[in-house]
């Protein structure tokens, strides 16, 4: 199959690159950089540098004898899109620079991913809804116009449901009121700006589906944790990104971070906010199993993409408890929550579509986290406490 | 009260301002003239010509001695919207050029208010997602940051809803489920981009409503028919824009344009299509009503502002019927439809809030509908009968 995947430098696009690779398909990438240049921007440091993308394509190459087409374009811009279906397009890495043809599925990671980044203010807010709904609305056009048979598998996330005092059903709910019924998108109510910008993309969606007869899967994904994959592990060159700091890093990552470098872990409040978590190699298998079964025309089909649910609390014990055996001495610091959300709450999601699709959990046991602790470890030295907690508040 | 009105060279904006001026408001107006200015990309006339903004309050003031202040800026540009607030603002029609202060309240028109300009082609539909989710972002930052006690009332749209098969409840619906319960926004599902982006507005407002304790009222419009008001009557250079075309058109003021030129009322398929409908006079009492009575801190209080629900059929009917008596050789043509939407299909939306308000609705009755076509057939020479349809598909 040919895939295009776009936002393929980041966290979870370039990990999903070279599972999709090794997997026998022809992959291609984009990306605009726009993680590496926030960054920058903000003064935030990774784990570990990683290669440029087109430098990276080329170890995987190197190494396996597999490719993976690199295209450094800004998605925001709708040509940029468009080129990628009429063959218009020029490769920044390529064994072969011929157009590998209209590609029969887009994973579409391409999107500014942080709450607290887009909590900032009012600009940083601003960027990522356009950043994300021009992404997602030229895809949509795109595919419409050009490649209606593309089948477009979108990351969502979790946190467009919110926390409902009712069971989180996986994307849809029938609704009996006074008598009458119908079948609608479950109720989405979101912590941030970033995740009411998924919310939003999944209007645009549903809208495309119902109107074109789109082919669309909805990841609706938890927090990712983890590092390493299978693929990294021919190299450490090959590794996905670090991030360890309050805008782009994620709770679990951020943790065993701060346990190794004995800065206390950040519980936000009461630390009863409980949420569904994955594990890097569990996105992976989600996708592909996505793609091997695609939806339907005119279908918007949703999955939960979480393995297991887990309050802050428990992850943060979890991690003390691991870093304590490795000899880190692991404060656990209840702050004063800088967000407005609920500190304990109902929560209870369903997620046994991708099960159903043959996708094997991972779970985050005392195990996964003495490797990643294994990692982390190794580049302590590199580590800047400074940058892990700014206290970005809403 | 000093009330800002966004968008205020509209079609609603306008007749608004002079409304709340005459009830002793002290009113700023501020627009970018995109209307004017699509009209001409798409080569789509007005009726008749109305003066710039500043020569509309300008004539105002002569006629009335009350002040409308005028700022011609984008308000998709965040400093534009938070010079409101600061008063590092200029004027650029005004008696007295000093700052009025910080608003009391905002009524927000400024959008794309299309459905199908925003589905002329991907770059139609990036400017109505990015322009209508910048400035009710924007705003909601501005009043976040700067003025938190404003009352924002937000134009939404009765096209959020869709065509459920349950009846539509005034944007809240509580839901039982596997026994338990909780109140979530009424599902949303719209039959076009623009009318997605105003769902995306609610997504936005619902988020800074829960987060910063926002005064929001989000009025949920219907399609709204009719020329003059009270304050046009004292001079037709007041008068609201008059489109006709397909385009900026709404349904009412379009076919009875068709009727005076001899062109067939175009109803798209079977014409049971059913939507809520009102008098521009409603719609300014609606908001003025809403102005009066604020939302609560942390409320998003949500009207479906309609007085009655009608069929295409039988407004095309009503039409002919008056058409007929004054003349005109009134035919009706079932075209079919560009549009992929339910042509016949249960409504049944409640609106009762704004009337215990006490707004007094108008009816589309023959008298009304007479009326519109007396100021229709004295602009009947200017009209172009090409830029009626143009057909734009979805």
């Amino acid at each position: 199959m040919h895939i295009v995947i776009l936002g393929g430098d980041g966290y979870l696009g370039w990990p999903t690159a070279m599972y999709l690779s090794r997997k026998g398909h022809q992959v291609t990438v984009v990306d605009n950089y726009f993680r590496r240049e926030s960054c920058r921007e903000l003064d935030v440091a990774m784990l570990y540098d990683v290669p440029s993308l087109p430098e990276r394509a080329r170890i995987w190459h190197e190494l396996t004898g597999l490719e993976i087409k690199v295209v450094l374009a800004d998605l925001a811009q709708p040509e940029n899109v468009r080129n990628l279906f009429s063959g218009d397009v020029s490769y920044d890495w390529a064994v072969n620079e011929n157009f590998t043809g209209v590609p029969e599925a887009v994973v579409h990671y391409a999107e500014q991913p942080s709450a607290p980044y887009s909590l900032i203010d009012h600009n940083h807010a601003n960027t990522t809804i356009t950043n994300n709904l021009l992404v997602t609305n030229n895809l949509m056009f795109a595919v419409k116009d050009m490649a209606p048979d593309v089948h477009i598998v979108k990351l969502g996330t979790m946190g467009e449901y919110g926390t409902p005092n009712i069971d989180i059903e996986e994307g849809w709910i029938d609704i009996s009121h006074k008598g009458r019924e119908d079948k609608f998108l479950f109720p989405r109510q979101a912590g941030s700006i970033y995740h009411t910008s998924k919310i939003m993309d999944t209007d645009l969606l549903w809208f495309g589906v119902r109107m074109w007869d789109l082919k669309v899967t909805d990841l609706m994904q938890g927090p990712v944790y983890g590092v390493d994959t299978d693929e990294s592990l021919l190299d450490p060159r090959l590794r996905t990104i670090f991030n360890y700091d309050e805008v782009f890093g994620t709770v679990v990552n951020r943790f065993i971070v701060q346990a190794v470098v004995g800065y206390p872990l950040t519980v936000y409040g009461k630390g009863g906010q409980t949420r569904g978590y994955l594990n890097i190699k569990d996105t992976l298998q989600c996708v592909h199993k996505a793609l091997e079964t695609p939806a339907e025309a005119g279908e918007l089909r949703i999955f939960n993409q979480i393995m297991e649910t887990l309050s802050v609390n428990q992850i943060a014990d979890l991690i003390a408890t691991v870093g304590k055996t490795r000899g880190h001495a692991v404060e656990v610091k209840q702050l004063e929550n800088p967000r407005k959300e609920a500190e304990e709450h109902y929560y209870n999601p369903v997620y046994q579509g991708l099960l159903d699709l043959g996708v094997i959990p991972h779970y985050l046991t005392e195990k996964v986290v003495r490797e990643m602790f294994e990692v982390v470890e190794k580049h302590k030295s590199t580590i800047r406490k400074a940058i892990i907690f700014k206290g970005i508040k809403w």
